[in-house]
């Protein structure tokens, strides 16, 4: 088909008319998919229902910590192991939290505000606290940092990763405290950080020496491919910032939300002793532990990460065809038309599609109006505000194949909608 | 026997010859027993083995929600039904947390610090916080205001409750922001507040319209007695606060730790709706929910009010005797001695013991050194300053029987040289 962009006004009224129609066919229908959220599907969750069953009352005593009882503040070793298999690092550089890896990272920030870390002034003391974000992000990364007041400053994604560059001129600034990252099927690209980019941010020199780059390694073993040759690696944050002795500028996340049950999975903090050392010190006062019995049951379903590993190809086996329809669906009815690009990642949770200038607020309210519910416009950016109004989230994982489909029929045809109302003025 | 005012230096002199052979033979015999934390014992963690298979995989979605998956922020209503009948509240004023009230408690005294209640300035801003800390109380909840900074104000309690003069007297001060309570079953006294005290709590008129009265009321349910006779009443603070317009005042907690497993049960909190909202806001940036299949394996486990009822009443004949036994030790070894006084609690955790002024310290000293491990001295004080040094907690559920006994034997024999050595100077 022509590109729009080649198109007479005459052409492009005509086409508006012919997606119009299309559009009110549509409506009609009455349709309620929903492709907002990155939740796994019903068939994803069903995986684990081995998880349910798996603590065994005669069998509770683990690393000779009573998982029935108080305490372990920083978890059983067991799950310390499964988690640091999840990262490949050292157990002991792992507390196991609870339930919630953003919940981790909200107290992270907040022990920032009140406590300091490693000795420096609370942030609640000081005048401005500056965050950088790499744009478009997580959304709920960006909601943290809004909550607690913090500055937040955008930085522009590439494939690669964040921009060095500005990232490496920003941290001259000692207001400057922190930096979210998802280093790996970056949430909502699904891109990767290359090893470049992992030196980089290792090697980095803030000002601030309680600048933490917050790296939530969430889709860490997400593959949607079970080829080793198409699982995308990336170099070890702890290890890189160990080889500049910059240990302590990483607090590393992960979490198993997406690989048991979303919000009965176990979360945890990798970072360095100091690090860890200085949290257990809030962390003794904020609880007496978590809940070891669900770490229990995580190690004894999971195993170790070969479990993981073999686990996650069973996600991957009912999320490939999902991802994989997303980009054909783009392909054959966007591609060569000029109204926007989109990533095919081969992990993680989402694909962006990124809509000419001005476009992503118009498609998502004619997908909505629909019965198609997308992310909100700008949401992957701090304070919800998309400079070039170009971004939009998909999550195709939790409608089943067939309402995919429906629900990218509908997309595209809102995408190609918006274009010629845009190109028409 | 003689007590010990009565006694001539020489008859001193010769109790402690007789005390200190004794305390030698303890010493010589190598024991190692704990009265120091208020933790189940083992057979009342297998009461509970039954919630380790309470959810079934086909019957996981309550009320609408799918526990599996992500959402439901304030918790499953089956569960804030299930923590509302331990308080006698409305499901709709409970949200459902995760596994740990001291967790929540720690939150909103940093959401207090870092958020400000209902549009109020936050604390960190302000010069000075302070804190009513009836006293002795529980360590764990001045860990937490000191964590933060807070001034801790001690107020005497009384068997009705806190010393209500001065409670009504210091909140006149804006600075005063909070107070921590256990209204029943007191931790470490077991005391009750009476009704008049709940009544004089819920007309308070403080100057902070910040103020908050932190209502832990962890052992609600965790009578010592079966018979309803002997099972102490306490006035409905929800109830009382909002009869005098006051309920934005309150935060109350619940816990299933000592009814489930501690660490892997379910808590909550109960507060007007103005306090829920305010709650759910900030709640918002930090979880995207709690452990859903926890709660829902309680609400299979227990179902209701009265199923937790009659749980409790298997928890309370292992732990009767226990508590029994302790007051028999202290009766038959210690009274009319002038060596201290103690409490008689009917339900909770603790008996406090009093020791002569200046004695507890070293009481705990002894028994350390006889390999009787107590609550460490002054912990049930703000700062961990006894101003009297005198009071001692003691947590008879976590040893069996036979071993509670020779603890208090220890235990008793070093009240008495202790309070021998003070009397000899």
């Amino acid at each position: 088909m022509k590109s729009y962009n080649e198109m007479s006004k005459e052409e492009l009224m005509k086409e508006k008319e012919s997606l119009t129609a299309a559009y009110r066919d549509y409506q009609k229908m009455d349709l309620s998919l929903n492709m907002a959220r990155g939740k796994p599907a019903p068939a994803q969750l069903e995986l684990s229902y081995g998880l349910l069953g798996a603590v065994d009352p005669s069998d509770m005593i683990e690393d000779g910590i009573d998982t029935r009882n108080y305490g372990g503040l920083d978890g059983i070793p067991a799950a310390k192991a499964l988690l640091a298999s999840m990262v490949d690092c050292d157990p002991e550089q792992v507390i196991v939290f609870g339930n919630s890896s953003l919940n981790i990272m909200y107290d992270q920030v907040s022990r920032g505000m009140t406590t300091g870390y490693l000795g420096e002034t609370p942030w609640c003391k000081l005048p401005e606290v500056k965050w950088i974000c790499p744009v478009p992000g997580y959304d709920r990364h960006f909601g943290v940092t809004e909550h607690f007041g913090i500055k937040m400053i955008n930085v522009p994604m590439t494939e690669d990763g964040p921009d060095m560059d500005m990232v490496e001129e920003l941290v001259k600034d000692p207001a400057v405290k922190g930096m979210w990252c998802v280093p790996k099927y970056s949430n909502p690209q699904g891109y990767v950080y290359s090893d470049e980019i992992v030196k980089r941010i290792a090697a980095l020199e803030p000002a601030a020496p309680d600048f933490r780059v917050f790296w939530d390694n969430a889709y860490c073993v997400h593959h949607i491919y079970d080829e080793p040759e198409k699982q995308k690696k990336i170099l070890n944050i702890l290890d890189e910032t160990e080889k500049c002795g910059h240990k302590d500028m990483i607090f590393e996340f992960m979490s198993t939300s997406k690989i048991s049950f979303p919000g009965a999975g176990i979360a945890g903090m990798a970072a360095s002793d100091n690090n860890l050392k200085d949290v257990l010190k809030t962390l003794s006062a904020q609880t007496i532990g978590y809940d070891k019995i669900n770490m229990l049951r995580h190690v004894n379903f999971f195993r170790d990460g070969k479990g993981i590993r073999e686990h996650m190809k069973k996600h991957a086996a009912i999320v490939r065809p999902k991802f994989e329809l997303t980009v054909k669906k783009f392909k054959e009815e966007l591609e060569g038309l000029g109204v926007g690009s989109w990533t095919e990642p081969s992990g993680g949770y989402f694909v962006t599609f990124t809509t000419n200038p001005g476009c992503a607020k118009r498609t998502i309210e004619l997908a909505k109006e629909a019965g198609v519910t997308m992310t909100g416009a700008g949401a992957p950016f701090p304070y919800h505000k998309d400079p070039d109004d170009s971004t939009i989230r998909v999550a195709p994982t939790y409608p089943t194949l067939d309402e995919l489909s429906q629900a990218l029929d509908v997309f595209v045809l809102c995408v190609k909608l918006a274009a010629v109302e845009k190109k028409l003025g």
